[in-house]
């Protein structure tokens, strides 16, 4: 966009403008009426509010929430360049963080410098989940699809052939940092296999 | 969604699955690339990162940001029920308020006491407009339209004749916040007028 009233506000109106192509990315997941795949976007807002509605169920000294949202409202802005990576896509997985520091440094580059590093300091905090905060921001984006898989019939699971253990060892940052959440998933996981619309380990294709 | 390990937990399920819906409720809001409408999810997700941007501009003592964020990821959920009414739909903003509250009631019901009481406090603060928090959440949800349409060759604006006083109008809270933003936004009002995407009061239509 034209220079604006100052160079900085210019900068940030760019960004506004670039993270909009964050509602073409397209994810695994269907959205929950099962009608079409759901856009990171989308999806950046849904994983905010669950994180909201699931904080009480961390473990003390429980993670400081509101940072928690900023990390989580941000933690997708790579995909614009780097596009959606599946959680069980091992050979996407091997350039996934190259492609995706390029992208924090072209599209956070867009911004004031101040600002830049505040954001990409978050970002990079949610890459290598080790605060409180970005362990709870994993823990509930990787226990969020399941919820999508059980009320769209397996979606992504059937489509893409995964097997339960695969699930489980996705989700196992939930186990300590959320304990009632992981009873949660565990009885999500076998009303699925029940239902046919998760493979066990071992089984032939049941779909 | 069954009855899982408790009860508390069965309605925030249930919320996050029913919340889903926004992602299938369109605004008059083209995408910045002008390739379909917005939905009001994605549309959550984008102006809480704007807000996040320009709270900066905020005259002092300045709002908490961390409320102003929560506020608008909570704001539109009420349109699961009662749909998006375009900004400059009179009859539409007749019976508004009545649509929304019933909304609320129902939506937020899904959660437990608590949390219901609380969430439903942060939507009515927004709806009431009077406190800094609300009164700045507002200002960005009437300003990022603008830019929207100044990507979009004024696509709202545009299929629904509209003049520039009313868009001065709709933006007035803007104003006594964030006075460099008033700016900004009165210059893209000018070039926007220029390149014949917004009508001038009084003139005929220039598509």
């Amino acid at each position: 966009m034209e220079n604006w009233i100052n160079s900085r506000l210019s900068g940030q109106i760019a960004f506004i403008a670039e993270i909009d192509k964050l509602k073409g990315v397209l994810r695994q997941s269907l959205i929950m009426d099962g009608s079409r795949r759901e856009n990171t976007a989308e999806h950046s807002w849904h994983i905010a509010v669950f994180a909201m509605l699931m904080h009480e169920y961390t473990t003390e000294p429980r993670p400081d929430l509101n940072r928690v949202i900023r990390m989580l409202l941000l933690h997708d802005i790579v995909e614009v360049d780097a596009g959606d990576t599946f959680a069980y896509d091992a050979v996407g997985y091997e350039d996934k963080e190259e492609r995706e520091h390029a992208a924090a440094r072209r599209i956070f580059g867009l911004l004031p410098e101040d600002q830049r590093q505040e954001w990409i300091g978050a970002w990079r905090e949610f890459e290598a989940g080790e605060t409180a905060e970005a362990r709870f921001a994993n823990a509930v984006d990787r226990l969020l699809p399941l919820v999508h898989n059980y009320y769209t019939g397996g979606a992504s699971w059937v489509r893409n052939g995964i097997v339960r253990s695969q699930v489980i060892r996705r989700i196992a940052p939930v186990e300590t940092i959320c304990p009632p959440l992981w009873r949660f998933a565990m009885e999500l996981l076998d009303k699925a296999v029940d239902k046919g619309i998760l493979l066990e380990d071992g089984a032939g294709k049941r779909v």
